[in-house]
């Protein structure tokens, strides 16, 4: 059923953020062969948490690709045990942010490779491997890249305090993202950027998830110079993200909570958007924006669902070429 | 049922390793009250496993007091977990020294603290009343002072390396207690022993539990000009430790293995000493090196054992002092 765009010498390379991207991934394996998809996951999130280093992104992507995500959360590991984390909190430790023994596992390893001197490119991609998986799996960058959220009141936030700790409040001022456009990307990024045969913007936080990747040095410009095929997946449908706190964070960066919203903040770097079929109405604005447009059903229930849209996203791909 | 013997303006110092220490500990505090023991910890065990400091003795003591040890292990807490650790085994990494999810929070909370610039011995105090108890307990000090042993074919070997990983093989060249010797005793050490009304060696092993307290800088001293009662408990019945490695490594420092080569090699240090009644014909011999002797049964089977076996010990101090 595959259905890619002109045959290349490059990739698909698909941007990426949490949950949305990995539902998203998780049909694109089945429509393109893993092995020719490379995903340049936002390590904005990242932060470290009861001394080891947290991969939010990264992880929930590994995992979902994987099959052992927690698919009621959309994160973690399923049948993950909290024994560590509740006698953490036992001791008197703030533990808003929860990771089960087994997800501190892979957390705790990581930050004992990362001290042993390894990259978190080489980390990520050895961890995919070891869960089984032939995509590649690029962080956006190996340097710390905190994205901060600015809030009405003058607290700047880590995104996860924003996000997890305060719950998404509505009072953003505005997202700052100077750490990741102070950051190199990783080893590989730009490269596969350039030589992409397509380049997805997967349905994630165009603010806080896709944002960071392409505020990271080179990034944004890479992705603009390439004449590969360029597509967005909105994230909202219906003038509200599926997931996550897209709305609050939009507005905060002064763009409208619509899929027209999210295609005119893209529409320099895109050729073509694929949104939901409940904002249809949208279609004729988003086309003029001079964007090849796909309306369709976008609420990945499942992986079918998932491959289905993928689908959709590589034919308007080839209409683009 | 106290028998303390003559009152004094200090309180109880018992120095301590891990089961042997532990167990008789659990009996002191039932015929002296806890807050009147102090209880100086062993540290040469200590190191850091995945990325977190542990703290072999000063856990087993705490656990043990707390009666949340699991009695079985004699270490690590009753019925903890070990999610983590299989899952770090799945990632490659080397878990021979495993650490159940509870344990190993209190581990890393030991950790986080002590990047926080907190002294192992506030965190120990800490930790110690958390778990309820009133006994004080100090690492004998806060500098690492890893116990390394030399075997005959030149490897020097962590003490947990040669202990676990290894399986105490009995080619033991010598132990190496350099790290100890350039340490300084944690604050409090030296005060709570000039102070001492009594000052107990516990029942564990001789070189690598007591050994490296003595050895810390100061200490040894300290015990040596202390006024107080000083006795040991033999951690040697039948010719054989009851628990752990004693055999090759006293040995390895050249000592009889015998509850008479455990008193000899004490004999400078101490007034009294106490060894079980399956020894009772090496009473005269140990009576010859000038020590007051009581024979008992010292295999703490319970904790009413363990209180028993305290109070022989006490009643004889008192006959010391």
């Amino acid at each position: 059923m595959s259905t890619a765009p002109r045959p290349g010498t490059g990739r698909v390379v698909a941007l990426c953020g949490g949950v949305g991207a990995a539902r998203f991934l998780r049909g694109l394996v089945r429509v393109v062969a893993p092995e020719d998809v490379i995903a340049v996951v936002n390590t904005g999130d990242d932060r470290e948490f009861y001394g080891v280093h947290v991969s939010p992104d990264l992880d929930i992507v590994t995992y979902t690709l994987a099959g052992v995500v927690d698919t009621a959360q959309g994160y973690g590991l399923a049948g993950d045990t909290y024994a560590l984390m509740n006698e953490l909190e036992a001791l008197g430790h703030e533990t808003w942010f929860r990771l089960g023994d087994r997800d501190l596992a892979q957390c705790l390893h990581r930050t004992l490779r990362m001290r042993d001197g390894v990259g978190l490119a080489a980390i990520t991609q050895e961890l995919a491997e070891r869960h089984g998986l032939a995509v590649s799996l690029l962080p956006m960058s190996e340097q710390p890249c905190p994205t901060r959220v600015v809030l009405k009141d003058g607290r700047l936030l880590h995104f996860e305090e924003y996000m997890i700790r305060e719950r998404a409040p509505d009072a953003v001022e505005r997202v700052d993202l100077s750490a990741a456009a102070n950051a190199k990307p990783s080893p590989g990024v730009l490269e596969a950027i350039r030589t992409a045969r397509v380049i997805l913007f997967c349905p994630s936080n165009p603010v806080v998830s896709i944002g960071p990747i392409l505020a990271v040095e080179g990034i944004r410009d890479a992705v603009a110079a390439s004449a590969a095929p360029k597509l967005a997946v909105s994230p909202i449908v219906g003038g509200a993200a599926i997931k996550g706190p897209a709305s609050q964070l939009l507005r905060g960066i002064g763009v409208e909570v619509s899929a027209l919203g999210v295609a005119r903040h893209y529409r320099e770097l895109i050729d073509g958007f694929v949104f939901d079929e409940r904002d249809h109405e949208l279609a004729k604005s988003i086309a003029d924006l001079s964007l090849r447009v796909r309306v369709t059903d976008t609420m990945m229930v499942d992986a079918n669902a998932s491959a289905r849209l993928a689908a959709q996203v590589l034919e308007l791909a080839g209409e683009c070429a």
